[in-house]
C-alpha cells in the first residue's frame, strides 16, 4: 500500500472491530451462539426514545442543528447537576465535554496529553480499543499484569515498578472490560496516590460505572487529586443507546479546553440527537435512567451473569476465572483445555466457531499475557442459549 | 498550561468555532443581524424526520445499535447507487466510509496521508477548518492566492509553482467557503492533471455540491485519475441536518481501509441515526433529497443571495467581490472602507458588531492574504434584515 503516512501505521485496527462483520453474521444466524459482542442487549427505555423523537418532530430545525463543539450549555449543566446528585462531585459545566460515546473523548485526551516516547500505564488485560489511539501518538503502553487469582486487582508494587521518568498517565477502567472485575476503593486510592506522587494524569474510563452487581461505584475524585483526573463517561452501555453515540468527559478546565480545540479539527460538533439523549436520561434528576438501570439493566444482566457462571462451573470445571462484579463479561483462563487441544487462544476461538458454532473473543486481544483466556459476553443470549453454548464448548473439548 | 503534548499544540482552535458562542448569543438577540454563521437556515424536510423518528420508535433496539466502523453495508450500497444515478460514477460499497459530516473523514484522511514535513496545496482563501487537522499531523500548508477579479479560480501556473518534492496532496473545494465561487470544469481538470503529473492525492470536499445556483457539479472522477481522488460528502448543508452529523467519504479501497483503522481508535462507530438519515434522503433514488434541494434549497438560497448582492451594490458600492455561484457566502474585499476607518479586518468586524449590531467573519481567518475581506452568510436572515444589516454597515462606514 503506497503513500500512507508513518503516523497512520501506528493506528492498529481493533481486533474486535475486525470481528464485527463476523459477529454481525453471527447475529443473523440462529445457529451461532454469540458470546462475542460488546453491545448491550436490552432495548432502550421507551420513554427516552419517545422524548427524543417527539422533540425532533416538534422542532426539526432546532433539534438537528449544529452546536458548539463542547455541547450546549444546558446539556452540560444537566450533566453537572446529575454528577452532583449521584456522585457528590462539583463539576462546572465548562469542565465538561460532550462527545460521541467515550471513544472520541479518549482519543482527544490521548492527543492532548501524550508525546512520542511518553508512557501510559495500562492493566494487562484491558480494553482492546486503547492501544490504537495511544500508539498513534507515538506514546508507549506499559502493562501491569493482573490475574484471576487476585480478582484482577492491580498490585501497587508492580504499578510503582512500571512507573518511570517517561510515565505520563495511568488508565483506570472499573468495572473492567474484559474481566468484569471492579477495583476496590482501596485499590483505586492506591493507584491515585501513585499518580499524585509521580504527577501522572489519571484517566478513569467510567463506561460501565452503572453496571455493578455487587458493591457500588465511587467517583475517583473522592479518592485522589481532582486536578489530575479526567473521567470518561459513555451512555452506550447503561442506557442501551450505543448507536446514538453519546458520552462526555470531564476534568480540569484547561485540558477540556485543549480537547475542545482538537475536536474542532476532528468532529467539529457533537450530534444534537446525542444531546437530546442526555436530556432524556438526565432530566428530572435522572429519573428515566435510574429507573431503567435499577429495574432492567442490573437485574437482567445479573441473572445472565449467574447463568453463565453456573454453566461454566458445571460444564467447564477447569476454566479459571474470578466472578465478574460488573460489566458484561467473564474472562476465563482456558489453559487446561487449550493445552489439551494444542491450540493458542486464536486457534481455539476459531475452532469453537467452526466446530461448535460458538463465538468468543481471544484473550490475547486484551493483553499480551492473556493467550490462555477467552472473553465471553453474557448479556447477548437467552438463558437456554447460554447453557447450550457452554455445553457445546464442553462437548467439543471433551468429545 | 502544563503537560500538554507537543502535537496538541499543532491543533489550532477554529476561529469561527471560537465565535460560535458569540453567534449563539447573536441568534437569540433580535437586535443583532447575523451574517456570521455557516449553518443552513431551512428546516429539514418533514418526510425525512418522520422516516427517521418512525424507524426509531418502531424498533428502538435495532436503530440505536452499534454498527461496523465503516457503516452498515445496506447504507453504503444506497450511497453507491445514488452516486451512480446522480453522478454517473461507479463506486463500490467497500470504497465508502460513512462518517460524522465531512470533518471526521477529512481528519482521518489527513492522518492517513500526511507525514511531518509533507505539504498540501490549499487555496487562499479556503475553509477555516482545514488548517487545524492538517498542521496537527506536522504537515505544512502551501497556499495559492486567488482573487475576486479572477472569480477565485486557481491559476494553474501558480499551482505548479507551489508544488515541490514535498507536496503530497491538493485540497479542492467547490463550491467554495468562504467565497461561494465554483471552479470551472476546465480549472478542476487542470488541477487534477497537475495531481496526476506530480502523483499527488486530490481531496475533493464536495460539501456544497448540491448548492449551485448557476451551472452544475461535475464529479472529479470524470476529470482526473480516480486512483488518487478521495471525495468527502456532508449532508449537513444540502439536507439541513448538521446536528445529525451525517456524511461519507469515498476513494480507493486501500485508503478507505486505512481510514477505517484510524476511526476504530477515534470514534469507533458512526451514529445509527446518521445512517437512518442516509436512508431517508437517498432511498427511492434520492426522492426526498432531490425534491428538497430543487424546491427549497436552491430557490430560497438563490433569492437570498440576490438580495444580499443587490444590497451590497446599492449600499456599499466600493465593496469588491465576485458573485457567488454556490454555497452560502459572499466574500467582499472591503479595503476601501477599512482604509477609511483605519482598521484591519478583525477590528473592522468587531466594530460592525459593537457599533451596528451586525455579525460578520474576518476574512483573514480563511487565509493570510485576506485581511481586507469579510465573509457574509446570506442564508440566515430574512430579506428585510439582510437589507437592514447592509444598510447599518453603510451608515456606520459613511456616517
Amino acid at each position: 500500500m503506497p503513500d500512507i503516512s508513518d503516523r497512520a501505521k501506528g493506528y492498529i485496527g481493533s481486533p474486535t472491530r475486525t470481528l464485527s462483520t463476523l459477529l454481525e453474521k453471527a447475529a443473523t444466524s440462529k445457529d451461532i451462539i454469540s458470546f462475542g459482542g460488546g453491545a448491550p442487549s436490552l432495548a432502550p427505555p421507551k420513554e427516552a426514545i419517545d422524548y427524543i423523537t417527539e422533540k425532533m418532530k416538534e422542532n426539526p430545525k432546532k433539534y438537528v442543528s449544529y452546536t458548539s463543539t463542547e455541547g450546549l450549555p444546558q446539556e452540560r449543566e444537566l450533566i453537572s447537576e446529575y454528577l452532583k446528585q449521584h456522585e457528590n462531585v462539583n463539576i462546572d459545566a465548562d469542565q465538561i465535554m460532550i462527545g460521541l460515546g467515550s471513544s472520541e473523548n479518549l482519543f482527544c485526551a490521548f492527543e492532548a496529553l501524550l508525546n512520542p516516547g511518553d508512557e501510559i500505564i495500562l492493566a494487562d488485560p484491558s480494553y482492546v480499543g486503547y492501544p490504537g489511539p495511544i500508539t498513534s501518538t507515538g506514546a508507549r503502553i506499559r502493562r501491569v499484569n493482573t490475574t484471576w487469582e487476585d480478582d484482577f486487582q492491580l498490585d501497587l508494587e508492580k504499578v510503582k515498578e512500571a512507573v518511570n521518568e517517561k510515565t505520563k498517565a495511568m488508565l483506570i477502567l472499573t468495572p473492567d472490560n474484559p474481566t468484569g472485575r471492579t477495583l476496590t476503593d482501596e485499590n483505586i486510592k492506591g493507584l491515585l496516590d501513585i499518580c499524585e506522587d509521580k504527577d501522572l494524569w489519571a484517566l478513569t474510563d467510567d463506561v460501565y460505572k452503572d453496571i455493578i452487581f455487587e458493591g457500588k461505584f465511587t467517583n475517583a475524585r473522592h479518592l485522589g487529586n481532582e486536578e489530575k483526573i479526567i473521567s470518561f463517561v459513555s451512555m452506550s452501555k447503561s442506557c442501551s443507546i450505543p448507536g446514538i453515540r453519546t458520552g462526555y468527559a470531564y476534568g480540569p478546565k484547561e485540558v477540556i479546553f485543549k480537547i475542545n480545540e482538537i475536536k474542532q479539527g476532528t468532529t467539529l460538533s457533537p450530534s444534537r440527537i446525542s444531546q437530546l439523549a442526555i436530556e432524556a436520561f438526565y432530566k428530572n434528576k435522572g429519573e428515566i435512567k435510574d429507573k431503567f438501570v435499577k429495574e432492567q439493566v442490573i437485574p437482567i444482566y445479573k441473572e445472565k451473569r449467574d447463568i453463565l457462571i453456573k454453566a461454566l462451573k458445571e460444564h467447564l470445571p477447569e476454566a479459571n476465572f474470578s466472578i465478574p462484579k460488573g460489566a458484561f463479561y467473564v474472562f476465563p483462563n482456558m489453559k487446561y483445555y487449550m493445552d489439551k487441544n494444542g491450540a493458542d487462544c486464536k486457534a481455539f476461538t476459531n475452532k469453537l466457531l467452526e466446530k461448535s458454532g460458538v463465538a468468543a473473543i481471544p484473550g490475547v486481544f486484551f493483553g499480551p499475557q492473556c493467550d490462555n483466556n477467552i472473553r465471553l459476553t453474557f448479556v447477548t443470549e437467552t438463558e437456554e442459549r447460554i447453557n447450550e453454548g457452554i455445553k457445546r464448548i464442553s462437548d467439543l473439548l471433551n468429545g
